[in-house]
């Protein structure tokens, strides 16, 4: 009827035409047909929106070439390679606007690994979401950027640190017209499948709240700030934390090994900015541990990264995540366009000696190029070289680097 | 051109209008185009249904708390936990009208569970549905009802006689007006994906007939009775039965050990009844195993079970199946209503102490409460106490209690 | 408006009834929509095609019975049994007309297997595709044919030498309107994953070239003339060639051992032949290993085949492929119709015996018989006779046979 308006001084003959023509519409339709669509992915929804259906996958097909024969002595020299460093489809969407679930599995190494397996509750008031299941605890900007919108093929050394995915119960909001966001959960820590039959350390309890002090057209130009906390608890009675040099072809470099200990206090401050083409982003993490029969050792460490688009986008920011998001391409690959160009800079650090603990201290710089030829696919090329000091039983060394290549899609 | 006749003394131009509105959208229009909506899951079908397509999953996430000290003594502790119970995702889908199709996995655990991997022929005279492949032999009403339908988060002691899902062929029918239900099938004993190297002792034959003497307001008050026979065939010229007290994190409880044996002979009455918000459902298996060695013992068990729907709904049932079927409640959970919640309680006992055979004998009761915020998704809360006898070389005990919850949504 | 130019002389009210009722489904329409449809499996498309998306899979659900006591003495025995042969799902798409992925996966046996897991550039002049990860690489017309629209139950003995599918790059094109088909490609020989971490030995280089000297009638008639070949890079400095005799659920009957080896050359000739309802097919491979120690060993393999339809289809062709594709009953089965029945016979040979290497030489007869229902499902039952001898150990036997029935569904 509202088309009636447009007609203006019609005539009647018009009227019944658009009324039959509806009704010849009405017959297609039903209240329960839903719209399917693209949106860098395959999206369905009800005609209320009450029911979002998103059904898709992503692969991340590696090569690595390492200097081998500059791997510290006592440490299992690795092969050049190749490995699928992701191979998930999933399934998730929202029923009755009020019920939210998502169902991703990992077959990369030909097992299904848990990578969010979840149930939630939407709308209660004061919480966007309350989640029950297999997630991410909420802990780092790095952690809770998806691995598809990393500007490096590996989270940076400190993400030793971040728990990761575990299963529990999370809540999260936003605030302040989504300038703040707010996440906190217990978890307990699980096996890559989400399973765990051993509760007897406690849960671990895991919050963040980040903010926007800075947020101009749309992203462009935007300052985040960033809180993290958790305290990890151990399994077996143990805590253990481990890190490859940022390749994850390479085998581990620094390890404390296993340490008989309660729990673990972590803290993470973080810090991003965004000015046009130019980002710059920053993390730096301290772990207390409760292991009184190792000194209780305090490990630390930290990265700064720089990065530049050469074809003139910014690095996106998904604000209710608190996080950063998918890039688009002003101009995608084919056609004439030539896709988007990125470059960038990483120093990392992570330092696991400390008191009775000797596991090693490890420095990064990491140089990447970055190709993406639409939202949905990316070429990003690493080069890593690192610097393994203060590790027990092993010589200082600085020689090892690494050329690594990545194809990636997502869908 | 039927929109005409509600188009009474319209004048020509409407007939023309109408006419090449139908053009305009013929060119949309392709046999082949498929309609896409959701009834309680993601459907799709073709303009006269003879293609129709289902995809889908669901994910159950399971915690628990046992009440260890008790357990006893012989029996490994248990220790509090959580898993995801069960993780799935299907395709299925009807071609022609004439052929059909299932693949469901479950991802539990990390490997690929087959859960239904089939083919089968629709329209053969006298028979609904003819299947090949892995699938559930026809047993047990408690069994053929699915999991996400189930009162309760586990099924009843005696379940530990049901063949569940195997590799064969089944026949399935309907008749009088669907009041009755038959169903039979050979099957091989197969591993968790379908497979077997070993038909030595032949086949499973299993066979289901259930009937509704009863069947008011579309089931709100309804009356099943059905008989389940199955011969079971020994792999590796074994049987063996065994049972967890209803806690699927729970370690096995009762066991028989693995008997020297043929096959077995199992026996299944079942009995259920729905009155508005109450219901009220049995069954009784015996068990006769063909084992010389062991003096041919006779297992046997039983249960029964009572729920109500606070709310108003009732139990629903699907009459093909002759099985229970999806709760849809009332209002659902959300923009003011609160979903149906039932409260349930079970009496089952299984006895697997007989002849040379001193498996044990467990007792549960199970209390359960359910809330169910729309017809995907269901929060449930059980309390079970276990008492355990008769088990060679295990003391007996009354003690064992768990109190599990389950966060359930299908899609 | 296009429409008006059918409405002749049509009148003013005409023209503003297809103008509104145009705006009225301009408000349903929007360039992400995508239209999903059947083609022999579930497919989407925007408007203008540069988005295209299909998701599936297919089953395959074996039965083997074997005549165990002729089995030759020193190989174990195998039992009757059953298995699933192939059960998988995949999701593949293009994403802007120039970014083409496939994410497949194999969930027989309980694991992930990758089964095409790549990312490919489409539209670079010249070549049709570019593709990086896990593929077939370029090599023997039986194995480019899909398991799905192969005319036996297994491919034939000489399959033993293709190099299947590693993680790799590929470039493919067409030309002399697709009477000519070429395809080259450099791979790192992975596990089932797709994963390596031995590239000591450098990669496989693999093309084919094929070419359509007849074509007529949409194939009806049609002449595949083929050369593929590949140097086959060691892993673990050993190369090893074995065989079942073409029954999946069988032992490996013939085998080279590891041979201590750089590389090997092989070389296959391919000739098919469609004339209406009958077909012939044959292909001849060596192989050359580059094996001092055993005395530089040639082997070699060949097969022929013949089908005819007695129900008036021919085997159909894809020409970009340059291998064979879906057979398309002229009548499905139901409704009157009995689907597409075909008679084939194979007569194949493999002898890796050869220098200082004794790993026997088979010969096999295969009888099969195929039931289209329609293009999607087929019943298969096939008869394998195998003959044994030169290997080394193991007395000479001509008396191996196996009856097979497979159920089939791809969708």
């Amino acid at each position: 009827m509202r088309v009636l308006n447009h007609a203006g001084p019609g005539a009647l003959s018009i009227a019944l035409a658009l009324t039959l023509g509806g009704a010849a519409l009405a017959q297609d339709k039903d209240p329960s047909d839903l719209r399917v669509y693209w949106k860098n992915g395959l999206r369905l929804e009800n005609a209320d929106k009450s029911l979002t259906l998103k059904f898709g996958g992503r692969i991340m097909s590696d090569w690595a070439r390492f200097n081998e024969e500059d791997a510290p002595a006592g440490i299992s020299p690795f092969d050049d390679g190749t490995e699928f460093r992701r191979a998930r489809l999933f399934f998730e969407g929202v029923i009755q606007g009020t019920v939210e679930f998502k169902a991703q599995y990992d077959f990369a190494g030909g097992d299904a690994d848990f990578k969010d397996v979840y149930i939630g509750l939407l709308g209660i008031p004061g919480v966007d979401s309350l989640r029950f299941g297999h997630q991410k605890e909420p802990f780092s900007l790095e952690e809770q950027t998806s691995s598809k919108y990393m500007t490096f093929m590996e989270r940076a050394l400190p993400n030793a640190f971040s728990p990761e995915r575990n299963t529990g119960v999370r809540a999260a909001g936003t605030g302040l017209q989504e300038r703040l966001t707010w996440s906190a959960g217990a978890f307990t820590e699980t096996d890559g499948f989400g399973d765990s039959e051993d509760m007897d350390s406690g849960a671990n309890l895991t919050g963040r709240i980040t903010g926007l002090p800075l947020w101009q057209d749309g992203g462009a130009r935007a300052l985040h700030l960033g809180l993290s906390a958790t305290r990890k608890a151990a399994t077996g009675d143990t805590l253990r934390f481990s890190q490859r040099p940022e390749a994850h072809l390479a085998s581990t470099y620094i390890d404390t090994g296993a340490m008989a200990a309660d729990s673990a206090l972590i803290l993470d401050a973080e810090v991003a900015w965004v000015h046009d083409i130019v980002s710059v982003q920053g993390e730096y993490m301290t772990a207390d541990v409760d292991a009184p029969a190792a000194g209780d050792p305090s490990f630390s460490g930290a990265y700064v990264q720089a990065s530049v688009f050469l074809t003139g986008e910014h690095r996106a920011y998904k604000r209710s995540d608190g996080a950063f998001d998918r890039v688009r391409p002003g101009k995608n690959f084919g056609k004439g366009g030539a896709g988007a160009w990125e470059l960038a800079a990483r120093y990392s650090t992570l330092d696991l000696t400390d008191a009775a603990i000797a596991g090693g201290e490890l420095k990064d710089l990491t140089l990447g190029v970055n190709w993406y030829l639409n939202p949905n696919a990316r070429f990003m090329l690493n080069y890593v070289k690192a610097d393994l000091s203060n590790r027990a039983g092993i010589p200082d060394n600085d020689e090892f680097s690494a050329v690594m290549l990545r194809f990636q899609v997502d869908f």
